[in-house]
């Protein structure tokens, strides 16, 4: 061993590499021969699977990274400095709750008028039998919507287009998606969604919200934007990954909130959905921060009711109201329910298989330009002004129930109305112009009516699903804000109340809560939440008695789902290349080491605890990895001292903290010159640095910013467990150790 | 370093040594002088906190064990056998929510029949004016029914006294309290809650309940009892800590679903207050036994409701049903509403505190042998005799409103009215009668009705506050199965009504929601669950409408409530001297570094892969560790095995598996002697094996029930982070490994 320099094998490994759930990548290479063991079981193909798709996306760094500096840091805070921090925490969640509640009620009250305005519009142009103007009006204003919408996506703000969950699941789960949290993309966002929704496509406003809690939570979090930086004194505290993590998980759940009105659901949300990493203090804060949106929601539909709101409607607190249905079942009614919740899952797991076809033919068409983006969001629009506009034209016009009749006239007041007359002779309506003339929530809430058997004509239903299944699979890919809730809420109900109808007199239950199911059991199928949805389900519709056959369809919807293929979600972080660690490692992991990965991917670098500019440089340079095995080699042994991330070898480059000579700096030394806030600090590109010749034949003391107490494991631990250990922990570097210790240290020391 | 044989210092710590989250006790002796360098930061009054209380109880095991023979009955396993494990699971939780349906149903059924005879034969009395032999008869039927259950709990089970949450809570989080799930346990808990609860006691069925579902969940997960052991073959899979467990957090949540009839509020209560780790798999399992007991309590609710259950009531799926009221507040009303919290905050922590005092004045009684403990539960159960029989004599007869006489006289059906004739003339009631001379849940009913501004004097409400105040103190430590929830919202709801009705006009919401938010402030305050209670009260009363209000009392309570003493069930966990782990480190924590801690108690004993046996008994007796570090020296270095379990050692000797020379076994060796079947089972006392002189000088080859990869840490990681790691993945045991390596390993190998 005498002096022999090649002592330790610590592997290093970034959680940038998992990519799709198969392995986080072991970003490292060993400088020496590997010293550890190939266990016999490995085959090269579980091997080959390893760190085949690299993200380069840098991750996230949510374990305390415990250097001296930080050390100093906590340790001088003062006791009113730790109230602060609290105060600000709780500050903060309550500003996401009310920017979040507050937007929300805004965009709402946008897409009601504009949407309003131009149904009314439109209802006149028919009550004159003037079809083809009406007709060139429709789809005029949709293509002005949606070329508002899709311009600013395209110009400004790409990341804006698409619903933006996966993204934040991948945030939570350590991977910052560029670009997607900024200010940019939030006021696209909000008016992009406005216009995409308003334009009558086929999207909802859902998923849009919940990016958009999430954007507010991120500027909040890092005080400003980029450009604008403000530097309030309390946010120095804020200044690191785990604490803005916590924000914008608060924030993902009041954007839930706000879009389902559903404070529990919004919370649950985040909980099974998008958090990988929970403990029970956030879980109280996100609550907060979800029942301050639903005081702000209430407080603007109340303000509304009085009708100063213009075209705003009558949504109220609860969406999609059912709860006037006294729920009574029969033990023999669980059967269609069960063959709900399974067609539910076949159909939602296809939607899942179809839209993936789809986006891949959408991102050759994409990759051509932003022209083509353009005309691909602007031919969806007019493919969808023609369908909703003609169809209801085939369906045969209905006669209200006399009951019903007001003044001869079927009750329609333009825009919420259940029965339209549309195109039909006075005292009759037309059925499918109730669903497609109307607003998505009005459509929703229209195919939710319960105790109205006959309103709809099963060709009506069934056009209306046709329609929604085309649309539901050419929408979502086009380049602006869309969410997957709304759309498939609409197939959903569709072939929900289709059912029930077919049932006829052989069951109990109301056709209204047959679409209510439907829809719960495509969104089971196709995105597979379970307890979340639930709740969203329950808070949406005011019906408890509704829950224990809400959850029986969807478990079964999971589970068929289950078998097929993977969530949506999953799907969309798969195409876009985000890497995420599924919670139950594979099966395969269990026979394989982490030194047998670390033998088969050999190339960590590490430093030594005092080392040289020139080498500190290169490495940067020629490595592309974000965190370092610091190890001090002594004759005769090796001390692991720690990590050190390329963001704080930067950040040391570029303020040329150098030591003429080779030695340990004295603490005061460090902190005269750094804080932490230093180190908080956006890692810069390694290019901007420049040193002189002089500069590189100095010394940097790594010791100071060298996380000193990384989570280490074994190299006989299966990686199976690291992989658990990485996802419980929320880690972004584990360091392999040997299981040769030092023999007899004491005796050389 | 040549040939020393002192080279590691593996320190495992064992989870049962974590009292009242101060620490985890550092389960450790080092065989030599300690390597570890002291901190300079290390106060001694810190490390003085460490291990100061230790329990004895063993922890649980809810790590993989990787051993050979774990892996290879892991790998030998076939996907027939995988599948059978994953039905089995679902299988076990199905019967889980099934059996804890019935059985809540039935025990409903039994409360509701006892107690309504009981009140109908005092209500005949009354009428006659016969008030002593009401009293009489009243008394001594209570008297009775207390004695059944104290003489159970006392004579057959003493760990079913109380509502055995905070047994469960450690039991989640690794300590089995022993006979807790038992047979015994839970027949007695059964019975013995019947007859509390029909005594009249201030006590529920609510905690119970859940104990019972754990109980259930326990004896299922192991096959049986332990002394008729069920050898179903599917079971050997189930043979481990994990599956156990999760288990029994599918039979906690079935509990509280069926204590509360609220499914979501049963997941959420394991998530947040039972269990300290968690999974989406098993978030969506839990869910799954719930709504099986929604299914089952409304099957048996549907049969009961055409009258077949005797004197079974009204009793529907929502116990306190208050979605009839409109629910409108003015911004002005959010300040009542902070009040409420503000006191129930208050409350809460004063009841925590004061609780803590009785228990401990009431252990010093129990200590002194059983019949003082049937004494006192008697003396109890006297002392609520008497008050709820004669108070209603002391407030003043109302008149009925005339909207709601019946044929004159005021509506009233015996049992469950709001309006108890009593002692009254005919057109009047006593309003205390119809809280006090009701079953508990009949009373909390009444007490949240709403639309009744006029129907309770303030000074009955403040009587009633004042009984169950006194009530709530004494009855809670007496020897009988009781739930802390009743008596929490007995003494919440009173008072939030007699705010309202102090508020009277100048608020505009309902005194039944007062009633409700000062039941919600009170179990906040007190119990400190806030997302979990909210959904509970959510479906307790079944009007989402007063999410928000609930929300913010929740918020406001638990926050000032924290500001003085924890949560009842730390309190009671405290009390019982229950280890149990915080989820947040304390801030000392992170001055220390488990190097610091190692070195403090440094008792660390550690095995060689190869040991003689009358080593391995030796260190089995002389000392109480429930892990070993497995440490293989050889010349010039020393490799680390792992951890090998007490249990493990234990039936190694037992079944005398021992070799004559000293060497490594092959692997089918050791798959012929034992199948992890036989690693599974429950440890035996050292006690029982006998070896002889000649077993002693025999040779023990660890390796193949050593745990190949435990979990480790190295010296200089802070115990905060040492803690959290702990938590996170659920660990029992951990290893602290030097910083210092092997320094050329390869060279000398």
């Amino acid at each position: 061993m005498e002096g022999n320099s090649k002592p330790v094998e610590e592997q290093c490994r970034d959680q940038t590499g998992a990519v799709d759930g198969e392995e986080h990548d072991p970003e490292r290479n060993s400088l020496h021969e590997p010293l550890l063991k190939r266990s016999p079981t490995l085959t090269s193909n579980q091997l080959a699977m390893v760190g085949a798709k690299v993200s380069h996306i840098e991750s996230l760094d949510y374990e305390i990274n415990e250097n001296n500096l930080f050390k100093h840091d906590w340790r001088s805070r003062s006791r009113v400095e730790v109230l602060q921090y609290i105060a600000l925490k709780w500050t903060l969640a309550f500003l996401v709750g009310l920017l979040t509640g507050v937007i929300a009620s805004l965009i709402n009250l946008a897409i009601e008028n504009i949407q309003g305005l131009k149904m009314l519009t439109v209802v006149d142009f028919i009550n004159q039998k003037r079809y083809i103007t009406g007709f060139a009006y429709f789809t005029g204003v949709n293509l002005t919507l949606t070329l508002v919408a899709a311009f600013l996506c395209v110009m400004f703000a790409p990341t804006a287009a698409g619903p933006g969950i996966p993204e934040i699941k991948a945030y939570l789960n350590g991977v910052d998606t560029p670009n997607m949290f900024g200010a940019s993309t939030l006021i696209v966002k909000i008016i992009g969604s406005i216009a995409a929704v308003a334009a009558g496509l086929d999207l909802g406003k859902e998923g849009p919200l919940v990016h958009i809690g999430t954007c507010i939570a991120a500027l909040l979090g890092r005080g400003g934007t980029e450009k604008h930086h403000l530097r309030w004194k309390w946010l120095r505290y804020f200044n690191n990954d785990r604490d803005r993590r916590d924000l914008i998980t608060c924030g993902a759940s009041s954007g839930v909130c706000a879009a389902f009105r559903s404070p529990v659901g919004g919370v649950l949300f985040a909980l099974e959905e998008v958090a990988t990493w929970w403990r029970s203090a956030l879980l109280w804060r996100t609550f907060f921060s979800t029942a301050v949106v639903v005081v702000v929601l209430r407080g603007f539909m109340e303000y509304c009711n009085s009708g100063r709101c213009g075209l705003f409607g009558r949504g109220g607190l609860i969406l999609f109201d059912v709860s006037s249905v006294t729920v009574k079942y029969h033990p023999m009614d669980l059967v269609p329910v069960a063959v709900i919740g399974i067609i539910g899952g076949v159909l939602g797991s296809l939607y899942n298989y179809l839209l993936l076809k789809v986006l891949r033919l959408y991102s050759l068409i994409n990759e051509k330009g932003r022209l083509y983006k353009l005309l691909l969001s602007l031919g969806v629009s007019l493919f969808t002004s023609v369908c909703l506009y003609s169809f209801p034209f085939l369906v045969p016009c209905s006669r209200c129930e006399p009951s019903l009749l007001n003044d001869g006239i079927c009750p329609t007041n333009g825009r919420t109305g259940n029965f339209k007359q549309f195109n039909c002779p006075a005292g009759y309506y037309n059925d499918l112009a109730s669903l497609l003339h109307s607003a998505n929530d009005d459509a929703v809430r229209n195919i939710f009516s319960t105790s109205t058997p006959t309103e709809f004509l099963p060709i009506s239903l069934l056009i209306f699903f046709a329609i929604y299944c085309i649309l539901g699979l050419v929408t979502f890919g086009i380049a602006v804000p869309s969410g997957l809730f709304l759309p498939i809420i609409l197939m959903g109900s569709a072939y929900g109340r289709l059912l029930g109808l077919a049932m006829g007199s052989y069951t109990n239950i109301d056709q209204g809560l047959y679409a209510v199911l439907g829809a719960a059991s495509l969104m089971s199928g196709s995105m597979r939440m379970t307890v979340s949805l639930c709740v969203i389900f329950l808070e949406l519709t005011n019906n408890l008695l509704l829950l224990p056959i809400t959850m029986l369809v969807l478990l079964i919807s999971k589970t068929v789902g289950d078998c097929f293929n993977p969530s949506i979600y999953e799907i969309i972080l798969e195409l876009k290349g985000l890497p995420f660690l599924d919670a139950k490692p594979e099966t395969w992991m269990r026979n394989l080491t982490v030194g047998d990965l670390a033998a088969a991917k050999p190339n960590v670098v590490s430093l030594q605890g005092i080392e040289k500019v020139a080498r500190v440089l290169e490495v940067l340079k020629e490595s592309n990895h974000n965190g370092f095995p610091v190890v001090d080699r002594d004759v005769g042994m090796t001390e692991l001292q720690g990590l050190v991330l390329r963001a704080h070898l930067i950040t040391v480059l570029r303020k040329k903290w150098f030591l003429p000579e080779r030695r340990r700096t004295e603490e005061w030394e460090v902190r005269e010159k750094f804080t932490s806030v230093d180190l908080a600090e956006k890692a810069r590109k390694i290019e901007e640095i420049e040193l002189t010749e002089e500069d590189m034949e100095m010394y940097i003391d790594l010791h100071p910013f060298t996380n000193a107490t990384p989570y280490t494991v074994v190299e006989s631990m299966s990686v199976a467990k690291a992989v658990v250990l990485f996802r419980e922990v929320g880690l972004r570097h584990l360091l392999i150790v040997p299981k040769y210790q030092a023999a007899g240290v004491s005796s050389t020391k």
